[in-house]
């Protein structure tokens, strides 16, 4: 029998479809892994091409100039992006009924590595630090802008994800709205605040520990679980124990240890999983909500093992084909 | 500069970025197709195998019986169902914290044609009619459970659309729950009426065809559009000129018509584009709601030439790399 299961959070439905389910090695499988050259000429992220990308906005190097050489994480605006800098906030309107805005945001690229090939699973601790550090310095930056209303920070990766660039990178996008959806989950978190005084997050965080069945690692102060109403198999989060609503206020010494869960945590699914494309999104509160009881940062791994039809489009519920205690076990039981 | 515009429906924002734009010929390429046989002996939806299904719960057929040969249209109950028609509406709790319910529905499966290779654009006008027959046939039959809630009818089509099976066929989902995002559309449209005494559906569409630029195709029942704030590239829809909360309501007059306009549009599509993966999916009122004032069902027809990636799922903003103007151009200029 399938089992319907509510997000407590968004309280969306999910399908888990017992009947059409999949033992986790029965998923999408992946062909083996081509190698891919440590360095390529004609890569616009790879050392030697900076000229290839927009002027950077933050860099950690020893020395050097700006958008030379010797950097190991380098940030810069998106060459093609999907908001700019310049613009009007005014909504104009087509033909007196249709709304629009210019596109008005910001829109960076984040490489997280000189080494054309290198993948977080194998990066040094540090250098996932520095990555993060990075997100981190550039949030404040970003955040100055009084147009920005919301800074989503997230990776695309391997085709089937999205992303056309095979060198290491993320992305960070400042946007002048906040979008329906995003102002959805924050009153239906408000809610639950109003009826229990606690953050639903918070709350969902001690449900799970108590029940551990959904629970990939626990740390000190991070847990990674996958969530009761799972949408696809293996959606993974990385949720931090002490309450925060914001991304954008983690300490550097919390940074550097969500560094490390997150490395292990991409380690995991990569070998279990052979490398599968994934997207990965910091759902953080819109900056105006940053210091809020009932919203709290977290970070959701999106396995594409699946594909999303007619029935998701039609209705917004996701049939996810696993149970995440299967899944999750899967993961807790392997290195 | 990107633009962004408003869903005047759902009032979510999409970023049309023209500085990615492609022109509608340099979207994604589509192999050479492969020639499929039109009839495949291991296929459990080609005539002679009725019996790999389960039983059927409508059938076209001149003579014969029920699960035998003959037919021209059949349904039968899914074989690997998303949803059940047996089981509890009771919500259930895990541990007092994560509400769950049996996954109670149907799940149909409408074999849309007796030969295996054969498409809808190639399908004579009386075999597309007699699907959406059994469409509204099949709605009116689920319809009679008190447990049903809102009907989802949708085809995917081509492996990147989500579908395994070759052979043409659609789904019928009858949901025991109003998923959250579509009573939230309903909201917005209620609230649009109560503010103009009108329905937004019927007054986008005398917006768009004013404007002109966005009809694909017009007729004097059904006028096929590419909506002004369009998700991804060549996102189409077919909506009925007079008001109806419901599918399920069309006359059969009107359901004739409609199967000519649908069978165009794909004939369009599969042209231009070559035959490219897409859903298409009924959007119909609740059943409560069939009768309201304020909801107008379509189809919406996605092909899927670009892949949503993370920003997407953090913001619920889509990135649209092609401008509706240009992309219904593209089809209205070309048979």
């Amino acid at each position: 029998m399938p089992e319907l299961r509510q997000d407590p959070i968004t309280k969306e439905w999910v399908i888990i479809a017992s009947e059409r389910s999949k033992r986790p090695h029965e998923l999408r499988r992946f062909e083996p892994l081509i190698e891919k050259p440590s360095y390529k000429e004609s890569c616009p992220f790879c050392p030697g091409n900076e000229h290839m990308t927009p002027h950077e906005t933050l860099a950690y190097r020893n020395s050097g100039l700006a958008d030379s050489k010797g950097w190991w994480v380098r940030v810069t605006p998106n060459k093609f992006p999907a908001l700019f800098p310049e613009g009007s906030l005014e909504r104009k309107e087509e033909k007196g009924f249709f709304r629009m805005m210019d596109g008005v945001g910001i829109h960076e690229v984040v490489i997280g590595s000189p080494i054309h090939n290198q993948l977080f699973p194998f990066m040094e601790d540090k250098q996932v630090e520095e990555v993060l550090l990075a997100y981190r310095e550039r949030y404040l930056a970003i955040r100055e802008d009084p147009r920005i209303k919301l800074i989503i920070i997230f990776k695309n990766h391997g085709q089937a994800a999205g992303t056309s660039l095979e060198h290491p990178h993320s992305q960070i996008v400042g946007t002048a709205v906040v979008p329906s959806n995003i102002r959805k989950k924050l009153e239906e978190a408000a809610r639950y605040y109003d009826d229990h005084g606690r953050c639903v997050f918070c709350d969902s965080i001690q449900e799970e520990l108590k029940f551990g069945r959904r629970i990939v690692m626990n740390t000190e102060k991070f847990v990674v679980l996958q969530p009761f109403a799972s949408r696809v198999p293996f959606e993974t989060w990385i949720i931090p124990k002490d309450h925060q609503a914001s991304f954008g206020l983690i300490s550097m010494e919390d940074s550097k240890t969500f560094a490390k869960v997150l490395k292990g945590t991409l380690l995991k699914l990569y070998s279990n999983l052979n490398d599968p494309p994934y997207n990965y999104v910091i759902h953080t509160a819109p900056i105006k909500d940053e210091q809020e009881d009932y919203y709290h940062w977290h970070l959701q791994i999106v396995p594409r093992l699946t594909t999303q039809a007619g029935f998701e489009m039609g209705s917004g519920i996701y049939i996810n084909v696993s149970f995440p205690e299967e899944t999750a076990q899967f993961l807790r039981d392997r290195s």
